[in-house]
């Protein structure tokens, strides 16, 4: 068999750089449920600025084992089942005897696959009844899942705090610098100071916020998307016809969640799409979504009209038995709606909603992700999977932005998004795409009204069409509005949108605009604690400490090669100027000058002034 | 003598890479005045998807006469003197003798400096009385420069209907389709549909835009920075006394103004800074700013102190002689604001700022700046230098954006630009820096009434400091707002920001960060005729149209090398596909599919329907 050369089982590892810990990081695990967080350490402030002590800053770390030395990582058993004892000790499911799908089937039974194939040692399991977190929240019970997100979302602000105020006076004004954060404009989110386990119930029950935790993926780390919590981001990965092997797709993975990919979704649409997505399921500590109907449309060998729901549903259930915790589903696209897309400038550019629009005009009727909707919530709350209801309808230029089209479709997802929750089923919506600034408040106050507050989840939107190589920045500028505006998670776009598929730089690059995004997003809503990280960079930058600034910055390393390229020299790491400005240009260095100018000014001046009785500034 | 190594006069010459010409595009200059656009051609569209001719889209180009092919090059010559017969005709200056500064004597008699000098054989030149664009504009003169905005800023828009119109009946829905355009959202922006020479004038006089425009430089290509006008970036060039020299500048100047830096900074503070100032200015068809402050600096060895109002004045004259168009002055800050910045968290970081601050307290008055006001006003009017009033009090941090220090400096700019315009002297506000985006509205507002609309440049804004190595990208989500909000030029950030000089590859990616939050502000505030760009690469998008589809953007070489990583075949430069999908999952593909299929199955539907009389939809 011609399995792909790139990627065997028996020799697959991960990439070296993928695991190495970050710069001065620590991994640390917070409470019994060793939420993990990534402890960044910072040096003292040089003795002529004050010589206080700078305590570490925790930041959210979606990164998983592979950036704590202390874990064991072979990617050939996968990472531990964390969830494990949180699912059995509900008691609410069953272990399967083998996948319930045709599909799943057929390929654990194929011998030529298994030199691909993951060797998985647990059975599926399957809900006895519904297991969703909404189900949960909507009864009143506060589940581990829960408990570790209200922990994951505070960052261990708490004790930062503690370890400000332990250094004494000065303590007491570092305490008054590292907290201080201006007022956001939150449009109506409201975040509270301490996130606990009951507001987290409360925003899952109210639909606000969805918990992606399949009990198929038990290795994951629960994560909350909802506007009420820290704005998240997703990386796409995925293979295509053209290019890109599983081993290459398994690193992509761990690259991605290295540098902040809350949520990874998994868009092969090529061979081995079962076994590749079996590899990056069991090695992700983050959730994986996925477009079923791309694998669907494969086994019909790409022809949209002979998709039936039978081979759909027997597709779902394939994935949702693998452990995918969130389904892309284009349930909106009816068939009224598709010639209205024929006046547009780009028509229908979402795979899914192409396909799905085809599929309706071939059958003259409404598409079985429709007419089946519920069977699809029975399917859904017995693993535990929640629907990201597509957006097939989004527009794919700016021309084409907030148009009939794309505002039908998002109010028929509003009426399914009731649907899912009759049945306490987790929703989030899809979002563009392609909007001009002026029109991407409407864009989210819209989406807000007619799907009834579940959590927005937008690709961009791009703001300009004119820069195709730098779409990551287009949509980076609407990414952060958008996020401002109310949006929850924002999918990430890299350089080569539009232009090919994305490299492991791309990614990367994708990553960093949108953690961006995501976090001016954070402050502008005025995210409790969300300054302090802006806050310890500033002071750092401030105080010369070069190498705090880089590690405590998205990117440490990017960061310092930049540093070094013009001032590779180590003793220039502690050096008070940069090669901006020079030895005597240092603005930094004056304004200290300044202000110790100032503070001695200020005494002497004060014993004058009160012997003058008046004026300021009299020259002495 | 030891002279930079890098660059002798003798053997100067510009980069090849910096004067080819952007792909299928043409040098194009239009009317008497002969005013630059870039022509870019098009394919026709694929017979499948109607055959119809794409007419050429003109795009604003201040890449000079590098990217003319007919133009003679040789930056030892420099560019020819454009304005020179306009400026002559006016008959309001004089030619000097020699230069009346001291300093520009001393450098023109160093026979030391011969292998450095640029050899300029016209002698400076003076105002007779104020030569200023703005009297003339008060004075309901409308010149050249001011014809020749309006020219520029319409962009062949009505040239470019026509040869729509000229295409009959196609060319009629063609003309719907490229010149749809979202209503704005202005903020009080009034941008007319036709930009004349008399709303140049009028802008001009009201003072609400500014055209920097020294009687010095007659290379320059007029332009015009102002609210209800395209909005314009600029590109910070420079080097520093720990690397980078003369030649580099000059690259970076031309490579600047190649990708589309509208002025240039040259903020050079190391050796030959006057020598490398006039070769940028003699080859540069953009407007050039300076900060006089950091020659002055130099000429007292660094000693803040030490300056005086003599050498600054002397400083200036050298400067306005060379041809500078605008000068950076820091003259609001004020002896009062200084302490405001003691309990801040990154104190004063402009660096222009900080020397003052230093001089006003060492000397315990107000600077020079503030109080010689009126008499740099005259030497600016003579030579018609433009002020950009410099924010030296600007925020180094989002923690202190918009406070006391920085809002404070900001009203007594607002006060000097009355007295600016008393003089007739041409004024724009330099701006933020740190800011997050909830913050950002509040500061553009704060300007315009402060400043009586005078035209606002701001430096970003930064939305978060957590992304060193980045920040052309934390800076383009800010600038993209500030913009749409009102300002009128954007200094671009580039990827080195607080990290280190840029080099050539850190100017490209800064310049495109910019070019984008530019042209997504224009959009934002319905700027006319802005989104036939962004149709023009949408329709190219969706015909498959590669090779425009990469020429309309505004990096063609980056988008067509990240296009052809993954497919560099040259055939699929046509093909139907590309590798993010592969060739069974194209939705644009299938769109067009669909959108047949519309087409032809609404006529047998409709002839159905008549039969039926009603319901649509049914199944055949």
């Amino acid at each position: 068999m011609n399995a792909n050369p790139k990627f065997l089982a028996a020799t697959a590892h991960v990439d070296d750089a993928a695991i190495k810990p970050l710069p001065n990081s620590r991994k640390v695990y917070v409470g019994e449920l060793k939420v993990p967080m990534r402890e960044v350490s910072q040096a003292d402030t040089p003795t002529m600025f004050g010589g206080e002590k700078n305590p570490p800053v925790f930041v959210y770390d979606c990164s998983g084992p592979y950036t704590d030395p202390a874990a064991k990582i072979d990617i050939r058993s996968g990472l531990p089942a964390l969830r494990e004892p949180w699912i059995l000790a509900r008691n609410d499911t069953e272990l399967l005897k083998e996948p319930s799908s045709r599909f799943g089937k057929e390929r654990l039974a194929d011998p030529k696959l298994a030199e691909l194939r993951f060797n998985l040692k647990r059975n599926p399991r399957k809900g006895t009844g519904n297991v969703s977190q909404m189900h949960y929240a909507r009864k009143g019970i506060v589940t581990p899942e829960m408990e570790f997100i209200s922990i994951r979302e505070n960052l261990q602000r708490e004790q930062y705090i503690e370890s400000l105020r332990a250094g004494g006076k000065t303590g007491q004004k570092m305490l008054e610098l590292m907290l201080k954060q201006h007022r956001g404009e939150s449009f109506g989110a409201a975040i509270p100071d301490l996130i606990t386990p009951e507001f987290v119930r409360s925003e899952v029950a109210r639909g606000r916020a969805i918990i992606p935790a399949n009990i198929n993926h038990p290795e994951s780390e629960p994560m909350i998307i909802g506007r009420n919590f820290l704005v998240k981001i997703n990386a796409n990965i995925g293979n295509s016809a053209v290019s890109s092997g599983i081993g290459e797709e398994v690193e992509k993975m761990t690259w991605s969640i290295r540098w902040g990919g809350d949520t990874v979704m998994d868009l092969s649409t090529g061979k081995h799409i079962h076994e590749t997505r079996e590899w990056i399921i069991r090695n992700s500590p983050v959730p994986i979504g996925t477009v079923p109907i791309y694998q669907a449309l494969e086994k019909v060998d790409g022809k949209a009209e002979d998709l039936t729901w039978e081979i759909y549903r027997d597709t779902l259930i394939e994935q949702a038995e693998q452990g995918v915790d969130y389904f892309t589903i284009h349930a909106g696209v009816l068939l009224r709606y598709v010639p209205m897309t024929a006046t547009r400038m780009t028509g229908i550019v979402s795979r899914g909603g192409s396909i799905m629009a085809k599929w309706c005009l071939s059958h003259h009727k409404e598409s079985f992700l429709y007419t089946h909707f519920e069977d699809i919530c029975e399917i859904m709350k017995a693993y535990d999977v929640s629907f990201s209801l597509g957006d097939g309808l989004r527009p794919g230029s700016g021309y084409d932005a907030n148009d009939e089209a794309q505002l039908s479709e998002l109010r028929t997802l509003g009426e399914l998004t009731t649907v899912a929750w009759k049945h306490d089923v987790q929703v989030m919506i899809e979002g563009p795409g392609h909007v001009p600034m002026q029109l991407i408040k409407e864009n989210m106050d819209i989406q807000l009204k007619e799907c009834h507050e579940a959590p927005f989840y937008t690709l961009g939107p791009l703001t300009t069409d004119i820069a195709p190589g730098y779409d990551h920045i287009t949509s980076a500028i609407g990414a952060a509005q958008i996020g401002w505006y109310g949006t929850a998670m924002l999918c990430y776009v890299t350089p080569k949108e539009h232009l090919g598929l994305p490299n492991k730089k791309d990614v990367k690059d994708g990553i960093m605009a949108y953690k961006i995004a995501a976090h001016a997003a954070d402050l502008a809503k005025g995210h409790p604690g969300a300054q302090i990280r802006d806050n310890a960079v500033s002071k750092a930058r401030f105080e010369f400490r070069w190498d705090d600034q880089f590690n405590l910055g998205l990117d440490p390393d990017t960061a310092k090669d930049f540093h070094d390229e013009t001032l590779p020299k180590d003793s220039m790491k502690v050096a008070h100027f940069c090669s901006m400005c020079g030895p005597h240009f240092c603005s930094m260095k004056i304004t200290q000058d300044v202000r110790d100018y100032v503070e001695k000014g200020m005494q002497e001046k004060s014993v004058e002034f009160v012997r003058k009785g008046g004026e300021i500034y009299n020259k002495t």
